[in-house]
């Protein structure tokens, strides 16, 4: 039996709760949980906001633990490897994204805490292709936040061959904008941090921006105009686009990774002017995830967080709820 | 003196008209002009749509001609070649994007129609830079529309790097859509036509086309989920943008060269999900209009043009309003 902490309904506690995980998979392994962030999405499948939740549901995707048994065709990693889970824990292999190494755009991936229990508990599972081992040197303590908020701000550097050369904007330094700036300057990139936080601006500075410009003032984003090969937009409320559109260089590449619901009303002639493009993605294939956590060991990079003792589950949903966390939670036993 | 067709008025007749283009600069070219497309950008610059048109306005911008004069520090031409010059007159040469070979992105570009006088003429003047070269084995007749409508749809090929094993897809089969045909066709790919016309479906697939689907039958259109590597969309209407998100494969681009006035309205989740990715592009740079006109030669690539002889020029552009033309028409002296 897995001793967890389940939601029964959407929106509800998390209780203590025991289950029965089954016979190790024959491709899976099991691990003893050390470490789990929060991430934004695990209140959004808390409150079923996605219409994908199943209850009682274990939270819990950005895991880092060691393993405690491995499955019998499981041949490249052992009981005892430290390793990381994120938002994956599984993949079809078969499916053209999985042949060309784009696992994480599996037309049938599985989702760690869709349909399945996740890492808000003292074991979880998952096939082992969807782990990736932690090289040394990586701070183990922050590595959860990595493994899903790190890896969504990170793969796009690597999707579209982002140069050091780049000046990038950041929008929104939160939860994932704190992690993309020192990405970002690691990365040997100019790093603007957008940001309505007057709070924030001293912080986004030390975490990596040579520079910051207030997100709101729409007087300073238009002072803007053609700077940017890359802005990454983290946020999930609707924003003046086309502004950022006019902020981009020729060639100049609007992404998103935040979800806003609200659809983009980007003008047609932003785009065809200066050769623009306008993009989104999902976390990261284990590949790109393994090359992320080696550049965040060999760079110092580390998400800022909090951290709460797992009996603590609730009141570190809470802390979440009340959008003061700096800038992520861990849960650990 | 030059004799050429002017307007002297928003949406006026074109009228003889004679201007002194005064001594030839330095870097330019004259060209007694063979033949000129009309585009239907000629048609928006007659009746100021875009608020930059001045009169007496001498339209075209799809010239074939010969060099007459050249000046004298051009040295890479010659009196008497036969050179093509699209909607770019003249560029920068030093901004970002001309030192990188974008040309086409010159954040000063000249516009050959643009507080100048264009091809609707006996002679026209450019920046020999801006001219290209027609090379052997080209029907000249027909080359006119490929150096603004041509190179359109062509320059996104190679500025994304589009293989041959893709699957793409062309909304529009008009002016610019059944040269992308033809285009993608020798190119390698799967080509499918996305038409409202049942007249068109016929000559999509004798132009080039594998397929075809009615763009205004949802039902047809959803079946066509998770297809296409790219859709190139050539109309300036908005269509349901989002069904044709849903009709990418993961890692595909809606690439738009079709300036529609409405704001795009996608939805984020689309992008995010599948690493989606949408753009524009506007014509392309002499490098890739000299491999695009080559490249045209080799594959026996021409537009299908309804020829006009020059002094005709006002019932070629009422033929043009009427959108009956098929599918370019061009004006010859």
């Amino acid at each position: 039996m897995i001793k967890a902490y389940a939601a029964t309904e959407a929106g509800g506690p998390l209780k203590p709760f025991e289950y029965d995980p089954g016979p190790l998979g024959r491709q899976e392994v099991e691990l003893d949980v050390e470490y789990c962030g929060i991430c934004h999405s695990d209140l959004s499948m808390l409150n079923n906001e996605w219409g994908m939740s199943q209850y009682p549901l274990v939270l819990g995707h950005e895991v880092v633990g060691i393993i405690n048994s491995i499955g019998e065709d499981v041949k490249h990693l052992k009981v005892g490897d430290r390793v990381g889970l994120g938002w994956h824990s599984g993949y079809c292999g078969t499916c053209s994204p999985c042949l060309t190494g784009d696992q994480n755009l599996c037309l049938t991936h599985q989702g760690t805490i869709v349909g399945r229990h996740g890492g808000f508990a003292e074991q979880v599972r998952a096939q082992a292709a969807a782990t990736v081992k932690l090289p040394e040197g990586l701070d183990v303590a922050g590595a959860g936040p990595l493994l899903c908020g790190g890896i969504t701000v990170f793969n796009p550097l690597v999707q579209f061959g982002l140069k050091p050369t780049a000046r990038v904007g950041v929008i929104g330094i939160g939860g994932l904008g704190h992690m993309a700036l020192q990405f970002l300057r690691a990365w040997g990139c100019e790093v603007t941090a957008f940001t309505s936080s007057d709070a924030k601006i001293k912080e986004a500075l030390e975490m990596g921006a040579h520079r910051t410009v207030n997100s709101r003032d729409s007087k300073a984003l238009a002072a803007e105009v053609g700077r940017f090969d890359l802005i990454l937009s983290t946020v999930n409320v609707k924003l003046d686009w086309n502004a950022y559109m006019g902020a981009l260089k020729p060639r100049g590449r609007l992404h998103l990774v935040g979800a806003t619901l609200e659809p983009l009303d980007i003008g047609v002639f932003s785009l065809i002017g200066g050769q623009k493009e306008v993009s989104g993605s999902p976390v990261g294939s284990p590949a790109v995830i393994a090359e992320m956590l080696e550049f965040a060991a060999r760079h110092g990079i580390k998400p800022v967080v909090e951290i709460y003792p797992m009996d603590q589950v609730n009141e570190a949903m809470d802390r979440l709820r009340s959008g003061k966390a700096r800038y992520r939670i861990v849960l650990t036993r």
